[in-house]
């Protein structure tokens, strides 16, 4: 089997982490080599960069993110993921250059050229060969980190020595979030892209997921 | 005196960072508003990155190490340097878009265009009045800083309980230092940069960095 590149995208809440740790169980099952990893972050510098985007108590511009998001994506892709595809790897990503493009680009409104320009320099040659879009409405999808709220609040009243706290970017608007589901659904007319509805439920999405994947391995049509 | 932004550039231990203290202390004495600050860094999100750029246990890669100084700059001039301005300062800072393109174009051989498209991305319309480059061969500036580390080494011995060890782009070789001169020296063909040369004494270049300055204040003819 020879490497393969998955990444898993969407809006916050949208399942998306839960299916590639999903996936990639599945694939190590099969015996076939696999690696899971995430952005920001994967690797130890980018590791840093995340901690300041996430996790920075000062206001960060807009033109700042978009370049620590590509200074972390670079640095994963050079020193993991592509080093990774070329051992013939499959690579399981939650998030990757689509989240650049719906988050900085349509959510937070810089010029969609400019980012993917940016990208460029940052991605070189690696590209995902297969997009999975988790689509969830953003009223569905502030329901369900509400409930996720509610379970980390009555862990930290005492039950759980890791208090996890929404980050920096979680933080946005409704509005906001409108403009990423958009600007995902948007980029969707790029074959690699597969929409799922994310309110199926788990294991089906799982199946959908695994389908779409064996579809790719087999050469056969995936669209 | 509206705001004007000057720039200290050249290789490291040209004696830029002495230039723009002596400069920076010799406007506030003539009661002019000035801020002195540096690059990477000059701001807090920007000083983060700082830390990553420079004293990074890990190797970063060349297309992560550009983008990353052109995310400290975003945040430093849309933070501080824009707003200095605007308010009538004179900003004096020292290193700024010339040493990305010397130090990742012509030192590291990435696109010259790319850089300056992203550093676009980052610095929007703020750009330089002046750029003083100190231009000094490579060997001299190694035998400076060969005795610069001498003094710390001595330092070191027990007499200073701040170590001051060269930082990770101070430790490249002699031939990349060669490049990142000869791409100073290319750059000055912008009437904005300003050659000084750097062997003269640090008084007499003081002074031709100030007769600058006022000749640019008065409208006058400074190339």
């Amino acid at each position: 089997m020879a490497g393969l590149f998955l990444s898993f995208e969407g809006i916050d809440g949208c399942g998306k982490s839960t299916q590639a740790k999903l996936c990639y169980d599945a694939l190590c099952k099969k015996n076939i080599k696999a690696y899971l990893t995430r952005e920001p972050g994967g690797e130890k510098v980018a590791e840093s960069i995340r901690e300041i985007l996430l996790f920075s108590k000062e206001e960060i511009v807009k033109e700042t993110e978009v370049l620590l998001y590509a200074a972390a994506r670079s640095q994963h892709v050079r020193k993991i993921i592509a080093p990774k595809l070329d051992q013939g790897d499959v690579v399981v990503c939650d998030r990757f250059v689509h989240s650049s493009i719906a988050y900085q680009g349509y959510g937070l409104g810089l010029e969609l050229k400019t980012i993917w320009d940016i990208n460029s320099l940052a991605m070189g040659s690696t590209f995902p060969d297969i997009v999975f879009l988790f689509d969830l409405s953003v009223k569905e999808a502030f329901l369900r980190s509400k409930a996720r709220q509610e379970v980390l609040d009555s862990r930290e009243s005492g039950l759980s020595s890791e208090p996890l706290k929404k980050d920096r970017i979680e933080n946005r608007g409704y509005d906001f979030y409108e403009k990423v589901r958009a600007g995902f659904l948007e980029m969707s007319q790029d074959p690699r892209v597969k929409i799922l509805d994310a309110t199926k439920p788990v294991e089906v999405l799982h199946t959908e997921v695994m389908n779409i994947i064996w579809k790719e391995r087999q050469g056969g049509a995936t669209s």
